[in-house]
């Protein structure tokens, strides 16, 4: 089989074909950041009743027409309501009864006085010094959602407010899409556990942990499958039991061109196995494999935790977006700032580069310094705040040039 | 006691004054996001060995010296590095070593050839058609870091390839600060919980859930203490516990005077307790309050969701990374957008105004409608993307005008 690279557009779209990976039923205070599977409606009036929005006197209206300082209009006081519960007087014409903000307006008021505009003439009696309108100062029963109206539509991500918004309706439950479960397998046989000591030749486990933590990141759930060897029968077994268990499987490394090409026969020799990706027109990032099997993506990243990480920024923040629920029209949900090169930057062109920058602030300005030298240092993800793009139809960029930069998460 | 309404900018600063909520220690699969609260240094050299970072053979450099494609350098093959060993040949004068990327580099080798530059010429020689440098395709031992450098400062906040680096150093734990825990109470006569069916007069906790869900998307652990009604005796009861067991107090509502006077009350009851601030200059928000036993800040926050909600994006989210341990020079990490006005706005002089807006993209332009209506309406928050500030000193913004918006989170 033959495949030619694809381009970051291309790859875009084909993880665009996947579907989210299922809906469950959760309780309100768990559901921060989630994405409802369905529409929710409201199941009564809010708020349920006419209430009041300010301290103050609930009245007619009418009765306080024409009223001033120069020329107040007196009203009798009818009673007081008790916040908690119905009032058990009634506004007739030319009585007040006090309310506080949130109390429940008296049958017969259709407004309310703020306290800062009544005066007490005796125990029986106010002044209004101001006129109100019908409904001023009034929160009307439905003014907020009406039973039956849509309150969130489908896909819509769960904020502190909305789930608030929520739980005064006394929505205990709804209904959200699973988060997504990413099988993490790294493979290479120099890699070993991080609680072990290296041998010459060996190294901790990186990748694992990154690519774990960026999916905790992202809302979604890291399975971490262990470590996997550089072994046919041992790689097949793991993706097999990933499948099964998890939405989508990521195999990082190993990082030699040996390595990936066992991750190629092991994808290839599962029945249905589709190739879709075999190489992305990015730096770093290229050696990228993705195939698919009925709703599940399978991805072999590159071995090295710099391009795996930029990878994973660039094409599984919107993937596992995508598997969440989430319908968001750029697919990309990082922060920018916008920022001046400090350097020049050449790029080959036929490719997208990825360029990691640190930030500097001098004088109120933001610049954005590239960090050079050996693309296989790790520190360098370590020294940078985000990335700058040079599209693969652009030569290069150059110093004091005003350039976007994509903030790594979490940026503080 | 006599208070004067303090502004922003005072009541940020008063925050500023808490320390960090204490330390711990932790396993770096769960410090995502977390705070150091020491500085990380290397215990060993990263990487430990020499390893390739490409490919290809290793040589040295000085035998592929003047080599090129007419006039290639002739070496002969004497060995192969194997992936997690230490390589058991020894690279001689005229003589190369089969690697691959991430191989241990042989003793007398100071250079990796890429494999795209070797061809075979027979089973024991290889022909090199490129000149390496020293070092060249070489990640030598403690490129990344050193042992002993310092690869963390105290206060930096852990992201993916934080932790990774981390893993590759086999630093297991780390020392961060506590998440903070926030005592969560929701006062007032009116309010009972959400799996009830309220009375008339009567309406469901609201502020808990969204106040509950804010701290957790600021990384804090909330503490739902429960309701608490207008009652002395069983709210000092509850403040008391409160004080006892978590970091920080936050009582929200009741929204009417009398319950404003009782959290005041309460909070004047214990011995010891500073009032430091009764009234922020903020719409809305004002009737906030700001007490301080100890460490601790206790506030007290409108009974209004909306408002309670902004007094938290301005003054509880820095107040809570600063309890994390952050050392933000903003003190502010709200996403912006620049957006045009669709509307003029007109504000109050002598206090900083906060606009609820939506966001409407057109014709690739982002414009903010300010939300007007009853500002009691809880729907406005739903409707809302996010925030325009109109500074006190300012008596209103333009159509037109080209503003930042604070987005509230998650903004997706």
């Amino acid at each position: 089989m033959f495949f030619t690279v694809k381009t970051s557009e291309e790859v875009l779209e084909i993880l665009r074909d996947f579907d989210p990976a299922g809906a469950e039923t959760i309780q309100i205070s768990n559901a921060l950041n989630r994405v409802l599977s369905n529409a929710v409606a409201a199941e009564e009036d809010m708020p349920n009743f006419s209430r009041s929005s300010m301290d103050g006197y609930a009245v007619r209206a009418k009765d306080t027409f024409g009223a001033s300082d120069s020329l107040p209009a007196f009203l009798e006081l009818a009673g007081e309501v008790v916040m908690g519960r119905a009032p058990t007087d009634v506004v007739t014409p030319g009585t007040a009864i006090r309310i506080s903000t949130g109390g429940m307006i008296p049958d017969g008021a259709d407004a309310v006085v703020m306290i800062e505009y009544c005066h007490s003439v005796d125990e029986k009696t106010i002044e209004v010094s101001r006129t109100v309108a019908p409904m001023e100062n009034v929160i009307g029963k439905g003014d907020d959602f009406q039973k039956g109206a849509v309150i969130f539509q489908k896909s819509a991500v769960l904020r502190p407010q909305d789930i608030g918004v929520l739980a005064g309706l006394g929505i205990q439950k709804i209904p959200v899409y699973k988060k997504p479960k990413v099988a993490i397998i790294s493979t290479g046989d120099e890699v070993i556990p991080i609680d072990q000591k290296p041998e010459p030749g060996q190294v901790r486990d990186i990748n694992s942990y990154t690519l774990s933590a960026f999916c905790s990141q992202a809302g979604a759930v890291p399975v971490n499958m262990g470590l996997c060897k550089d072994d046919f029968d041992k790689m097949r077994e793991t993706v097999g039991i990933a499948i099964e268990t998890c939405d989508t499987v990521w195999i990082s490394g190993g990082s030699s061109v040996g390595s990936r090409d066992m991750t190629v026969k092991v994808l290839e020799s599962f029945a249905g196995m589709q190739l879709l990706v075999h190489g992305i027109a990015v730096s770093p990032g290229k050696p990228t494999i993705i195939a698919r099997i009925g709703n599940k993506a399978l991805f072999g990243l590159p071995g090295h935790v710099a391009a795996a990480m930029i990878v994973a920024e660039i094409f599984l923040d919107p993937f596992l977006a995508r598997l969440s629920g989430e319908e968001r029209t750029s697919g990309d949900h990082h922060q920018y700032v916008q920022a001046e090169l400090e350097r020049n930057i050449e790029s080959a062109s036929g490719r997208d580069d990825y360029i990691r920058v640190k930030l500097n602030r001098r004088d109120g300005r933001i610049f954005a310094e590239p960090i050079f030298g050996k693309s296989g240092l790790i520190s360098t993800l370590v020294e940078a705040h985000g990335l700058v793009k040079i599209d693969r139809n652009t030569e290069g960029l150059y110093k004091g040039q005003t350039v976007p930069v994509m903030l790594f998460k979490p940026f503080k």
